[in-house]
């Protein structure tokens, strides 16, 4: 946890983020990680091949599609996807060990990998004790097509195809424990930080040491 | 609610504090209700006479021993006590009113109190909802035996006497649901702070108008 409380020990915090494209979670994101050192993302494993600068067990968990399908049979996996012919996915271990050690861990996902994470993680002590699932939303469907619109990068065929999704995705705000809009970064960051701060108070989660109430 | 969520509307926060004498609690939310305005301190009824320059309805309620017996017989209160043959309470009313008004309010309560509370409360939706419980503790003992005796108008019998007291409120800190560590003030008030926050985005909480998902 990212609070020093003395007299207690206290499992990291898995801290799943999904928002839709254009909602601005990859900068909120980043600028929280800036800020808080004991926070940080968790690291996929992809069968895509590495490109240049990319780092194996830094950037991803780089492994061939065999690895891969083994692992799925192994229900290794809190989640996983194929996109573009590739494999990405979010092993268990790399959330329990991180938060077992006290870390917090930052899970970049889309709605259908969170799901898949509430069903993988059912029975599981640790995740289910250490998990909070936060959805982050854009102030208005007219601003996130403004924030797509000005990324200048993509068609309009995409910018059409990413609304669409967003309706859909949005939908599923409630399935999420916290709603953060986005209307402005500093306060979206400001928002993520406090559900970080409150989580990691949260009685259920601290396990007082023998000299607690104070010897 | 203290963050402008345009496509929901949301009840106030009733936040619980409770905290052994000597702990800083009053300082913490003296601080707290400085910064955030959409907070204000619960207004108790008390039997004592009003002192120079109190105001009803400002500081307390000031009703009559009889007035305050009915109210206990028509089970008005969340919590009352008699101190120094005097007696106080809060009734539901000064809490529902302000939260259906979306206004946040801050409850100063002992584990007595909130015992009781969480009785009253029970199977009141609006107070089930609204209502979050939080103890401040001190860092340690000998922290807490040295703020009381740094306050120079408590004798040793005092003095001894809220450390017995403090020892019996602390056991009670897992009935609440959060835990806040008093070692600086203002990691405090950020912590409570982050409370508010996080509660006010809970999306358990967030009922959207009409035009959510936007229209």
């Amino acid at each position: 946890m990212s609070i020093n409380y003395d007299h207690f020990s206290s499992l990291g915090i898995a801290l799943v983020v999904s928002g839709p494209s254009g909602t601005g979670k990859t900068t909120v994101c980043e600028k929280l990680l800036e800020q808080n050192k004991n926070l940080n993302f968790s690291i996929s494993c992809t069968t895509r091949k590495p490109r240049e600068g990319e780092v194996d067990g830094e950037d991803y968990y780089f492994i061939s599609v065999e690895e891969f399908k083994r692992r799925v049979e192994n229900s290794e996996f809190l989640e996983y996807a194929e996109v573009h012919d590739n494999y990405y996915g979010t092993l268990k271990t790399e959330v329990t060990d991180k938060v077992i050690n006290g870390e917090d861990v930052l899970i970049d996902i889309d709605v259908q990998g969170m799901r898949q994470m509430r069903k993988a993680s059912s029975g599981d002590s640790v995740l289910e004790k250490c998990t909070s699932y936060v959805f982050i939303a854009p102030p208005s469907y007219p601003e996130l097509e403004k924030r797509l619109r000005n990324r200048g990068t993509e068609t309009e065929d995409v910018v059409s195809r990413r609304m669409l999704n967003a309706r859909k995705e949005l939908k599923a705000w409630n399935e999420y424990q916290y709603l953060i809009i986005n209307d402005e970064v500093d306060k979206a960051v400001n928002r993520l930080q406090s559900v970080i701060t409150a989580v990691s108070i949260e009685t259920s989660r601290l396990t007082p040491v023998a000299d607690w109430p104070y010897v």
